[in-house]
């Protein structure tokens, strides 16, 4: 037991908010969660009715079982251990990528020093996918950075943006839900994270309105200097919020920007992530990700290129990201397995999570459209409420660690990313096997059934 | 010639700085250094004595065309693709050891995240080569963290040492030679380097007296709380300096600090790192290393752990550092290709830099124990040194540019690392295929006595 905790606290740090909180408040039925698949016993040694607990409370789908795409993961292999292309076990079109893209690294291996930038054809490839996505609003090689996930990059870049001496302090809008590492961040530099709710009516939508109110809760608090938005899977920052009023329908940000015109598509300034462990490829133990800035000073681009270059992005990363800007296309021979591969893995967990949740009329959950979570509202009975806070634990921490004890899921409580005051949510990541996401909403739903009856 | 300037200033600091005064300088015969072979004409456009330019500067053996260990990469191969395990291409123990590893991964994927201080199997496995090195001193597994490269771990060590708005500053004495990166760091930290010169005549070794007049120096500018030392291959660095006196033969710092006995065993703070980018691996492109911490404050460890947790090593990266703190043993499948593979990569370009450079009386090179560099001293005829001086440039930057012009082999000048006062030095990786070594020195002797006679 005491091993498990250790073992713990090095976790993320819902984990460790959630153990600690456990363990004050007596729960003594969790045994270890270190990993995905545990045997599990209550505290008097009987086995429960699950075998192991499923972990979907992180953004991580190969810890939950996803298989990783053949393609990708062939190129990689091919490029570390180029023998591997001298028999016929690897399409043409792998031999092909691995053979271009080593030529790419000095000395022609994935073992020698990249620029810190990246590989300048990879940065080339990224570019002219950016190119692409925006039917051809122009993409500067030279404004993109590789970098080593876009959590590090994201970190930096707000360390360009906040001055921890200012006064008064400086602000950055943040979406309401949003990711806690984000805050931590933000508070770590001296900044005030000013929220902003997303309409969650309105499938999680950004509303000028609501902007507005940000902004003028904001005033004689801090100096808002930037907003930051989460698309799925493609966190973007503006610098100054000039542009809100102009947003109509859902294109990349960068696009948005061009299409307004001057002057702002020349001045406003945009830092725009995005990485290889979200989206289709999931591959988040690479550690990659890249960086495009636009309109930023010439006098700022040479201060962040210095920060950039304290921490390169692993080769093998970068080799990874040009696959995820250029995967297989119709008519390659490893076409028809990639996009066999790309449709089992989400369309029908998506299908399936919404109707089960939604078949429940104590949930609502929203369309998920194309983010890797899901966050459906859960509406507790008044006693349940109760019961939490006797226990001293938000309503959807107390769901949440009822339904780990009890069916073996864990999920994250709504707490953890914010929500509107008065309501309550679930959070967990919807791209697993088709199989283990069929188990979890078994579990959920007899154990839904059996809390709402519990404190109806 | 545009394009390789703009390429050649986002790369590391000395080509810029070679560059710059090249550029200043006119001379104007460098057509392009970004990769390691080119094809080279003087500003005539008539071909010169050589095809391609060496690159040798940097300590990035697989750049200089050092092959890879097909141990490590065969285990990396068949954990990012483990259907390579079906066939009968691979050892046993490269299949074994995958199997192993990817169980460790969470979701038995390479893809996944890990733990921010590293996956806890992988953790225990370098803790063990520390205990097995230091001859059963204790380690502790939850005091070393494994850190995308060394760098970035050292750096932010540095951020724990160095208090920016202290008065006096905060001093770290730093050896000299030393690579400018580290003084690069300490400087943007607000720090001072306090240098100590390293005793050329006696290898490079570290003197107590030198140490001392290091400190004396100090006296009034700062105040010195570190020390820093570099190991052939193994940075250490010593919070409070009270031990060096006891210092007597080579054997690693931990282990000789547990050895001194308390109360200083238990009470000076080390910190300790390794990296896979250089010893016989030479994966720098994996972007992988450990630092052991040692007496630290507990206090100190969670501020550090924090600092830690915004950057993990890839994973795969964690992959090779298992394989070096675990290579092949004899009687394993694997060895005899492994003990070919490290016998051919060193030993006898070592016998043959040391041979070739110390048959001329005007260059002495000390005995290579071990460093992934040579940094022989070259005496300068004095009127090469009033030439440079003409130029505006240090005597052995002149002695490394015409290197570069006439023979195409490109080093750094001792200048770069620090040298003691009126003594000039040249710098190269001696980790390159023996055939290659051949070949820079057989260029490398050819220049030098045309330069010595020119100048004579």
């Amino acid at each position: 037991m005491l091993a498990c905790l250790t073992l713990l606290q090095v976790k993320r740090r819902h984990y460790t908010i959630a153990i600690r909180e456990w363990k004050k408040k007596k729960f003594k039925n969790i045994h270890c969660l270190s990993v995905l698949i545990f045997l599990c016993l209550n505290s008097q040694g009987v086995r429960k009715s699950y075998r192991e607990v499923i972990d979907v409370s992180w953004g991580d789908p190969h810890r939950a079982g996803v298989k990783p795409l053949s393609f990708v993961r062939q190129v990689l292999a091919a490029c570390l251990y180029p023998q591997l292309m001298d028999g016929d076990k690897l399409m043409v079109d792998v031999k092909q990528r691995a053979q271009r893209l080593l030529k790419t690294c000095a000395g022609g291996s994935v073992g020698s020093y990249s620029d810190a930038a990246g590989i300048p054809q990879i940065i080339q490839s990224v570019s002219e996918y950016i190119l692409r996505r925006d039917g051809g609003i122009p993409c500067h090689p030279e404004n993109i950075y590789i970098t080593p996930g876009s959590q590090w990059a994201l970190t930096n870049i707000l360390k360009v943006l906040v001055n921890s001496e200012a006064s008064p302090r400086t602000g950055v809008l943040i979406p309401v839900p949003c990711h806690s590492t984000t805050i931590v961040s933000l508070t770590a530099l001296g900044a005030v994270a000013v929220p902003y709710y997303l309409s969650e009516e309105r499938g999680w939508a950004l509303e000028v309105e609501t902007l507005q109110q940000a902004l003028d809760s904001a005033k004689g608090v801090c100096n808002p200097v930037a907003l930051y938005i989460i698309n799925p899977g493609n966190p973007v920052m503006f610098k100054f919020y000039k542009i809100l009023k102009f947003w109509t329908c859902f294109v990349s940000y960068k696009r948005a920007l061009a299409e307004i015109g001057a002057p702002l598509s020349d001045t406003v300034e945009l830092a725009s992530f995005h990485t290889a462990s979200k989206g289709l490829m999931g591959e988040c133990g690479l550690r990659t990700g890249y960086v495009e800035l636009v309109n930023l000073d010439p006098a700022v681009m040479k201060y962040i290129n210095n920060l950039f270059s304290t921490n390169s992005c692993p080769v093998l990363g970068q080799v990874a990201l040009d696959v995820m800007v250029n995967p297989p296309q119709p008519g390659d021979p490893s076409y028809p397995l990639y996009l066999k591969h790309i449709r089992a893995s989400l369309a029908e967990n998506v299908r399936r999570v919404e109707e089960v949740i939604n078949s429940f009329p104590s949930f609502s959950c929203q369309s998920l459209e194309g983010g890797a979570f899901a966050f459906p509202r859960v509406f507790l009975p008044p006693k349940a409420i109760e019961k939490a806070k006797e226990a001293g634990l938000q309503p959807d921490t107390f769901y949440c660690m009822r339904l780990l004890e009890e069916a073996g899921v864990l999920f994250s409580p709504g707490t953890e990313y914010g929500q509107m005051e008065g309501t309550y949510h679930i959070s967990f990541c919807i791209m697993t096997p088709t199989d283990t996401m069929e188990e979890i909403l078994k579990r959920l739903s007899t154990f839904h059934k059996q809390f709402m009856r519990e404190f109806a």
